[in-house]
């Protein structure tokens, strides 16, 4: 089986989108932008043994490279259209493949998402790249710099299950809550439109939710509060290490791929209510400082970063 | 270095493109695309001792991945506006880094074409990804599809160049004409303009030219004599290995990035004559018979194909 070949048996399935003109099978992807539309793009790689267990399920891991891309689109604020995919494999096992393009278009379906194109190499390691666009209303983008004092921080779902999570992979169990979702990440793709135009700012927690924030307290010259013990925490995180190490999780560990947001208020589109929590607030000197009840407590900046 | 650090430092310059609202350093940047318009996007990668030689200057890499996808948007027809990094490193070395971005910024900057956003990771081989979009008045991409029998098959520049000069790398020498050529292809950006909406249809010649033409055939249920003996081979390739062996390499070899494209006759566009060469034509019964003068030559199909 040559790269043709297989790109012709696993990823070229039919679309009917009105969005795509000419997809998989040439040399480039023709697309029809919707008018009067801004565009975002994303792009977001997967290596394995760096950012998935290498025992995870090819299925697993076609869902994931898609679903951190769609979490970047909704943190952007834009509705996801199109992918193009960059797939270096060790060597082209048909199973391997067939599951895989089998989680890639599942998560790619949940949102309508076009796989437009894409190029398949051969390499001494499996890295996965997915790069998407998505469109917005002009001037509606999220960004990280808009965070202002007074706005009150949210999350969407809960933390730190994703950290949890990884973790019971290495303890051989792939299936259970925690580990789906570190494996299947939910993309808050509806939270992230409902919010465009209206959030200040807003991140996706990729690295962590201290780290994270951070990133948009730097870009928003800002600081927070942090009320720990507001944290969204599942029950399923609880039961399984405890409050304290919940709360680790839910601040240091990253892959939760939640919405973090900031809202004046007033402002919170009804509909999204019962999926985020109120964290914390936004305040004017810079820095984060995070309160449990009514002592402050000490951190670590424990988000992931690459080559540190 | 962090890789936030790495991307400030290297991934970061300005651009006053009006078609860019926001870059690097958010989830995702915002694009704003001409009106009425259809986007073409195309995906490249390189994967290193695989696509190049592991000994190639980091500029090069950077220049070459940029100008290998710059060459699909041209086989499309396309004008190229925006693209996207994907960077899997083994480490991170300042000044390969430093090399590497002033060559992916060179070629972006010979069509105007901005860094909007990217991802870098680590991994145990060295991946570039780089994804580009651009667009093209609506109905005149170009497609492998459309040859018609009677149809004039033209190539862009020179065909061999690149893989008598991937073959200089492993002598040691990467710096003369030959090895130029593999290292910095010349991206038909303007040609495949010039062609959009006229050519019938039109491949990038990336495998081979027996190879790609044959993906034309494929996709356009036709056939085609080509003409061996008017195949464009540069002086420097002639003196290097001679007739025999540089038709061997124009026809067999990859990596010329050239534009091969059919078109009747009367419609070739003025101004691209002096750069194309008539090297055959289409005819209805499948498959490729290939002319040397009067004698019909055996070829086989050389073409890379990763997998097989």
């Amino acid at each position: 089986m040559d790269e043709f070949e297989l790109i012709r048996r696993f990823f070229s399935r039919h679309s009917d989108s009105p969005l795509l003109v000419a997809g998989v099978g040439d040399d480039g992807a023709v697309l029809r932008p919707p008018a009067g539309r801004e565009l975002v793009t994303v792009i977001d790689t997967m290596v394995a043994g760096t950012h998935f267990p290498t025992c995870m399920d090819a299925r697993d891991i076609g869902y994931r490279i898609v679903a951190i891309n769609l979490s970047d689109i909704a943190a952007m604020g834009g509705i996801p259209r199109w992918m193009t995919l960059a797939l270096t494999l060790v060597d082209a096992d048909e199973a391997w493949l067939d599951e895989f393009a089998t989680g890639l278009y599942e998560a790619a379906g949940e949102w309508g998402v076009v796989l437009a194109g894409g190029d398949t190499t051969k390499g001494e390691q499996l890295v996965v790249s997915v790069q998407m666009s998505g469109d917005l209303a002009p001037g509606t983008a999220l960004y990280r710099s808009g965070a202002k004092a007074g706005d009150t921080i949210y999350v969407t779902g809960t933390l730190g299950d994703a950290a949890a999570g990884l973790g019971r992979f290495a303890e051989g169990e792939s299936r259970d809550y925690l580990a789906r979702r570190f494996a299947r990440p939910t993309a808050r793709v509806a939270a992230g439109r409902a919010l465009a135009g209206i959030a200040h700012a807003a991140i996706d927690v990729s690295d962590g939710l201290v780290a994270d924030l951070a990133k948009v307290l730097e870009a928003s010259g800002a600081g927070a509060e942090l009320d720990v013990h507001r944290l969204p925490l599942s029950q399923e995180l609880l039961d399984a290490v405890g409050r304290e190490q919940a709360l680790q999780h839910a601040m240091g560990g990253g892959d939760d791929y939640e919405l973090c947001f900031t809202v004046p208020a007033p402002l919170l589109p009804a509909g999204i209510a019962p999926e985020v929590t109120a964290i914390g607030r936004i305040v004017p000197d810079a820095g984060l400082v995070c309160r449990d009840g009514d002592s402050v407590v000490p951190f670590d900046d424990t988000g992931y970063r690459h080559f540190r």
